[in-house]
């Protein structure tokens, strides 16, 4: 949980200093909100919850011999576990539409349910981190979660590439070649690029029924070379016919200048790259579309996001643009571990441990403690005096850094003997000189 | 969740200040070991998990017609959400028993789910707040329980009165009547004192089958008066003869002595007080038992806690004695609500709104909003060139106290137009400036 809470904390401060409000959730939601939304899969992995109290009344033992286990889940639960944080935020917000000031930014860190079997990686409880603004068409909410990221992971000193499209680019190509209704193929492909090298996108591209022709003419523009500006100058230049390339390509062009200062220089820690093969799975986004990639771990994506145009309609509100990013917690929490990039304070709690001696110096150090938490650092006094040895391991296993020891002597003289636990250096001090020492 | 969190994080330093470690379970736990720990009222509050699949299987229609919901819910269902925080932390003990080091101090701020009618103060998803040791015996944990509770609502600015009583006061005072069979029935009745009176704990004390005579001697340790000296100078005396008694009351006193200083002066804000009448209902309690209540404000208690010497015998661990506390979280958020006293900054989080003009002022406002954010300043930039009045609705309905203008003339004088929400006074400012009003 230290762990977990450094990144958690870091995250949710960064949202806080742009101006995301957090809201929470609950867990349990309608079957109905969330049924459907996430595909046939999904409503597999939905966790269901037994309505409370009679669930049998009304389905007769005919029909429980009859109907298959899909169709008497769905009679017998009305409620479920949220499968992620979009659903019922689309929910919350078509809910509360009548109260909540446009645009609205939100951000949301709560764990989310999908029985999956698990394995390394996948949980059936895991933590999303998302921040979305929505009823806003600007693009400079884009700009903004660009320097989100950057600065989070600025903070976790992880060094990572920022890459960013636009799926009206990716439209714009399916188009340019005639093969406008292919686009969802063509996206799913062209995204496995980094995975399955480029004769195997182009083996699957033919596979879902682009000709040889339609294939050849997406090559200069899968695999572009150069600054981001000459890639974007070419995309443009290959797109000029097609009314939603260009628009895509003035998207990411905007997104990308916001991000230098008048003097050229960028305002961002990490680097952003122009990436036209970046496609992204779900296929409600609309506009710019994000991903993060560590550069010093070889592991997936630790980020992503997008702008999607109609999220809420699927509760009946139409016309409400979004735009957001999530961070994958699981994956950073393995990130650092990897790259051993915690903070030492971060799994240390307890600063220091009085030993305990005895009835007698125990409710001497426990007012000596006081003192030390008065201080604000975090002290503890071993309950029990037992052996030394034991008070000493207690203090190592939790990697408690300072020991006090205040025996008859310690007493007398109005001094604690302070252990630093590291150098095993020991010496007499003043309850202000251990402050000052345990600080330092 | 703004004020959520402030009470959260409030509780969680001082937990921490006290050496106390984190930890998180996960919020489905098998029925197997959540069933019968709550009773029979509890085992129909919890939420049941369907089991993934083909549910049926095994559960043939004629079972289906013959066994009533409870007994077919256990089949269909081997999961369920945890309904407080003790058992899952018992649990979690027994597991890791190899490798945790005793004396083990967690706390856990998690939501807990009852499938009860929802009402006021009653929810089905709610958070609880416990600080828990185990593997240790000294009362020097119930002392720092006590400091926890007081350093908690000194910082809420809550006023409270923290109660201590002893369980085996509560046996003394049964085996003194010669009743101790009848521990629970007494321990139930005079726990009600507050809401119902002396006149109808007797008639309940009666009822559950005490003679007049028993009743009768219990009437002076009921209702003692005077100072917690007094008062347990008195219980002692009365308790004498009883063996369970006489180590109540040697305990509560050795707890009350620890709680001032060597010239008598007490180390908390509040007051605590012995009350011979706290029972608190669980009965898994065998020693200290603590209670805080509300001094300005008709409310039930909204902190409470004990020791308890078995709880991990239920999974099979013996002899493992525990004690600890749980803030009621919603109850304190009713409570600071009711005397509002969040502190101004809980439910503000942008400090600064720059209104946005068109793109070439939003561009260079982007750049100022980084500077200002940079000095850890919470600001929001708007994302559309919409109708000042529109912009400034929304820095009214976020609270956000201060709003900069920098219109064309504002960019070339290099300042910025900053502008009091409260006040209303507007001044041309260097962005300096600008930082340092905002942060005043």
């Amino acid at each position: 949980m230290a762990r977990r809470n450094y990144i958690f904390d870091t995250i949710r401060s960064v949202y806080a200093l742009y101006g995301f409000r957090q809201i929470e959730t609950p867990a349990v939601e309608y079957l109905s909100t969330l049924m459907g939304k996430y595909g046939e899969e999904g409503d597999k992995l939905l966790f269901k919850i037994l309505n409370s109290g009679d669930f049998k009344a009304g389905v007769t033992p005919e029909d429980y011999a009859t109907q298959g286990p899909g169709k008497l889940a769905a009679r017998f639960c009305e409620k479920g576990l949220r499968y992620d944080l979009t659903v019922p935020f689309a929910r919350f917000v078509v809910q509360h539409r009548d109260e909540l000031q446009l645009p609205f930014k939100r951000f949301q860190i709560q764990p989310v349910w999908r029985a999956d079997r698990p394995q390394k990686g996948r949980y059936r409880e895991f933590y999303q981190c998302d921040a979305d603004v929505v009823g806003s068409n600007s693009l400079l909410n884009e700009v903004e979660l660009v320097q989100i990221m950057d600065e989070v992971f600025a903070r976790l000193g992880i060094r990572v590439s920022i890459k960013i499209n636009n799926r009206k680019i990716l439209s714009g190509m399916a188009e340019l070649i005639g093969a406008a209704d292919k686009i969802v193929e063509i996206t799913v492909a062209i995204d496995k690029l980094d995975k399955i090298g480029l004769d195997n996108v182009n083996a699957e591209l033919r596979s879902a029924g682009l000709t040889d022709e339609q294939v050849e003419r997406l090559q200069p523009i899968i695999a572009l070379e150069g600054t981001n500006a000459d890639k974007l100058a070419r995309m443009h230049e290959v797109l000029q016919a097609t009314e939603s390339g260009v628009k895509g390509c003035e998207e990411v062009a905007f997104v990308l200048q916001s991000l230098v200062d008048a003097e050229g220089h960028s305002l961002l820690r990490n680097e952003v790259e122009f990436d036209s093969t970046l496609a992204r799975g779900l296929n409600y986004y609309t506009g710019c579309i994000f991903e993060v990639k560590a550069l010093d771990v070889q592991i997936g994506s630790i980020t992503g996001g997008g702008r999607y145009d109609n999220l809420t309609g699927i509760f009946g509100m139409e016309g409400l643009s979004g735009v957001g990013i999530s961070f994958g917690a699981d994956r950073i929490y393995d990130v650092l571990n990897q790259l051993d990039l915690y903070p030492d304070t971060t799994t240390t709690s307890t600063r220091l441990l009085f030993i305990n001696f005895g009835a007698t110096e125990a409710a001497h150090c426990l007012r000596l403690a006081n003192q030390v938490r008065s201080a604000g650092i975090p002290t503890e006094v071993f309950p029990d005096s037992a052996k030394i040895k034991k008070q000493m391991s207690y203090a190592n296993a939790n990697a408690i850094p300072f020991v006090a020891l205040v025996g008859e002597n310690e007493m007398q003289q109005g001094v604690v003997s302070l252990k630093n636990m590291t150098t095993g250096e020991q010496q007499n001090l003043t309850i202000d000189e251990v402050i000052a020492a345990v600080r330092a």
